[in-house]
């Protein structure tokens, strides 16, 4: 373990015990005058872009990648300088009474929302994440430590040093001390803090599965992951055609390398022209679709019929293997299908084999999709609607840190409420304990709940 | 790993998915039922029980362990067996709506309380405690594998044959699985399940310091742990001597085993007579002091100046090692006793100290008393009463599963609320993301907060 991993984490503790104190006025004054240094230095940012646009050409960087790092295509800094604004102005995430119980006349107990204390966030090579997670995690309290992608170092260092600097310019008035935005940049650095679990409270890393699995295996600090998006949609036998067309399209193509996009096609062979739903999937979507060998038949059958069977569609249709293909994420124009029975024996797939992302019922049966939604494992369950809507800014949340696969603390877009968690204060005039029944006393607590908007602070 | 502890980890993964959608009712049913059967087989209990008693005798356990033992004593048994009917009788923590949100006309989404899912709980050897896990773990409609410590194994194994058999008698009618409580017994089986991360979503270890960090180090399922509990009182310069005196001796005296008793005492040296608050602990509790030595030069020479010091004083007084007492859970008739100029002080203290259970200030002052709970990061932070009320029961949350020391998801004692997460359910009517703004569509989003109360479900 090296020493600079425990100065590093122990100065984010130092500086997120005094960013809890901190008021809301004074957090989101800082984010203003975050977001006004960033856009006076728009030149120096760009500079430092150019040189990892030039270092990625040199490596040869796969072309959709090199379109990620380009911090200013078309309006992206802007919309990232917008983001620091929209997450300045958000409600006050920390010191929501959540519940408040009278103990006893003058005992007084309330749960109110605090900060998570420090983060250690890893994420991939957009170059505007790192304003975006700043926002968040000054606006909600906590100390950050980030590592981001290698391939946008020199943007990542120039942001970051003129974030350290307004921080540091600021810190007479705001009271916000240095050490509450430090950014790392090797992955030995992320290593020896993952050993920092006295400092460290959360570790949030956006990324592929096997870095999630690697990370969570290798520390003691609790780990919001987002592993796979493995996302299911089930075409109940009440399905409405064109409403499983149009969401299945949506939910496939509109963008095949995002976690919310569907991957599993559950079909229940008594609906109605389900075989349309596939045929226009392959022909206005160009999916590929792995299907089972009696999808197969009764597809291709169906389509005989009909007298739509052509090459385009044969091309189209691959055998899926059984054993992965329902395990997959493809992130590709590629889609497993296969035939359920019931919902019963959709969730029971879904349960099984989905990574516990996102899954959708189509139908028109109320009762089906309301067993559905409650059956279903997973963090979002959808009626009717299609899967790419998991989103932090579609769910109205501003920007988020990341979207969780997580059971417990967060699931789904994670943004300002799943970086506070709470705290008990207990307010009272000299109350102990033994006075009361079960501990050897004679008072009864009355437990009365309280109206959380009366608390007095 | 045995492939026994994947199936065990396998049918309560199974047995949860179906508990999920199981009404209240129904849940609440097998509660009474389950207290029924246990009523019914008392003696069968006690005869298990008085086994695992004649084992403890010939073990020679120490005595105190021997009274936790006995599940007979007193009204133990009642108690327990009315503890179910408590928790039966509780709110429905499951399918709470917690956020209501019209994303546009007729796509509304909602955040609702769903199961954890599986639970893995190790706890120590009293006997009642099988019987609180499983009423919460029902309640709240996660499937739970149990494992109790080894001395009280004869009463757990009859209990939970029990329970077993409540449940697979009203299956058809419950709804409920088998599978749903299963009684583990060896620690190999312990250790094997720590690999189950596919089926089991939340380890809860009840025990000892270094129990909970070895699980946490060896298993990528989240730990909702309880490590020690170093509750520290800062006696602020504004304290009421006669409220220090009540609160320090009922926080260290009462009961000094427990996690919630005082460990350190912070004085600020301007508080008035701060040495009677010492000396009474020492008088009235016996409480050995472990104090820094200006603590020590100053309270000596207080009382020497009243003439108060004596052979008694001066045997309750040692020199306090300041590597380490101030990091010790005693679990004894001993504290730690250092000097702090100010509420800042004590703060920075806890902070570095405490194990962020619960800690309180004495005061008159109120803006000592805001600064102190907004920056203390533990628990539950006190104002004027003893950390001996950080307890489930004390708190009004029936009985307890545990009191979390973790930072995220569910802090302090942890009812029904620490075992449900929430899913996001979104109910649309074929809509689409890429018609929306931000992805291709023109439609922008309404994100209009609805009352949670009308929520159609």
């Amino acid at each position: 373990m090296s020493s600079s991993a425990e100065t590093i984490a122990k100065n984010a503790r130092l500086g997120g015990n005094v960013l809890k104190t901190i008021t809301n006025e004074k957090r989101s004054s800082l984010l203003y005058k975050i977001h006004d240094g960033l856009k006076a230095n728009a030149h120096s940012i760009q500079e430092a872009n150019k040189e990892d646009l030039r270092n990625a050409k040199e490596g040869q960087l796969a072309d959709s990648l090199y379109k990620r790092l380009d911090l200013f295509k078309g309006d992206k800094f802007e919309t990232m300088l917008a983001g620091i604004i929209d997450v300045a102005e958000l409600e006050d995430p920390v010191g929501k009474v959540k519940l408040a119980r009278e103990l006893d006349e003058g005992l007084n107990l309330y749960q109110v929302t605090a900060p998570v204390g420090v983060l250690l966030v890893i994420f991939e090579s957009r170059p505007e994440v790192i304003a975006n997670i700043t926002s968040l995690a000054i606006k909600s309290g906590n100390a950050a430590i980030l590592k981001g992608g290698k391939e946008s170092v020199n943007t990542f260092r120039e942001v970051s040093r003129i974030i350290n600097s307004v921080i540091t310019e600021n810190q007479s008035t705001s009271g916000i001390p240095s050490g509450v935005i430090q950014l790392i940049e090797t992955r030995q650095d992320v290593s020896d803090l993952l050993q920092q679990d006295l400092y460290i409270d959360l570790v949030v890393p956006r990324g592929s599965n096997s870095l999630v699995r690697q990370i969570k295996s290798s520390t003691k600090i609790p780990v919001l992951g987002h592993a796979d998006g493995i996302c299911s949609i089930y075409l109940d036998k009440e399905a409405d055609v064109d409403i499983a067309k149009r969401i299945t399209i949506d939910a496939k193509t509109s963008y095949p390398a995002g976690c919310n996009a569907m991957e599993t096609l559950l079909v229940n062979p008594e609906m109605p022209q389900w075989w349309d739903v596939l045929e226009n999937l392959s022909r206005a979507g160009n999916v590929c679709l792995h299907v089972t060998g009696d999808v197969k038949e009764a597809y291709l059958s169906k389509l005989r019929e009909s007298n739509k069977l052509d090459d385009q569609i044969q091309s189209f249709v691959v055998d899926a293997v059984n054993s992965s293909d329902f395990d997959k994420e493809f992130l590709s124009l590629d889609c497993a299908v296969r035939f359920v029975a019931s919902t019963e024996e959709a969730v029971t797939h879904i349960n099984l084999h989905s990574s516990k992302h996102t899954d959708a019922i189509i139908t028109k049966d109320k009762s089906n999709a309301e067993y559905f939604m409650k059956a279903v494992d997973s963090s979002g369950v959808y009626w009717n609607a299609s899967t790419r809507f998991a989103d932090g800014f579609r769910y109205g949340f501003g920007t988020e840190v990341g979207i969780s696969t997580s059971k417990i603390h967060a699931r789904g877009p994670v943004g300002l409420d799943g970086l506070v968690s709470y705290q008990y204060q207990l307010r009272g005039n000299g109350q102990v304990a033994s006075d009361y029944v079960g501990s050897g006393g004679k008072r009864a607590f009355l437990h009365k709940n309280l109206d959380i908007s009366q608390a007095p602070f």
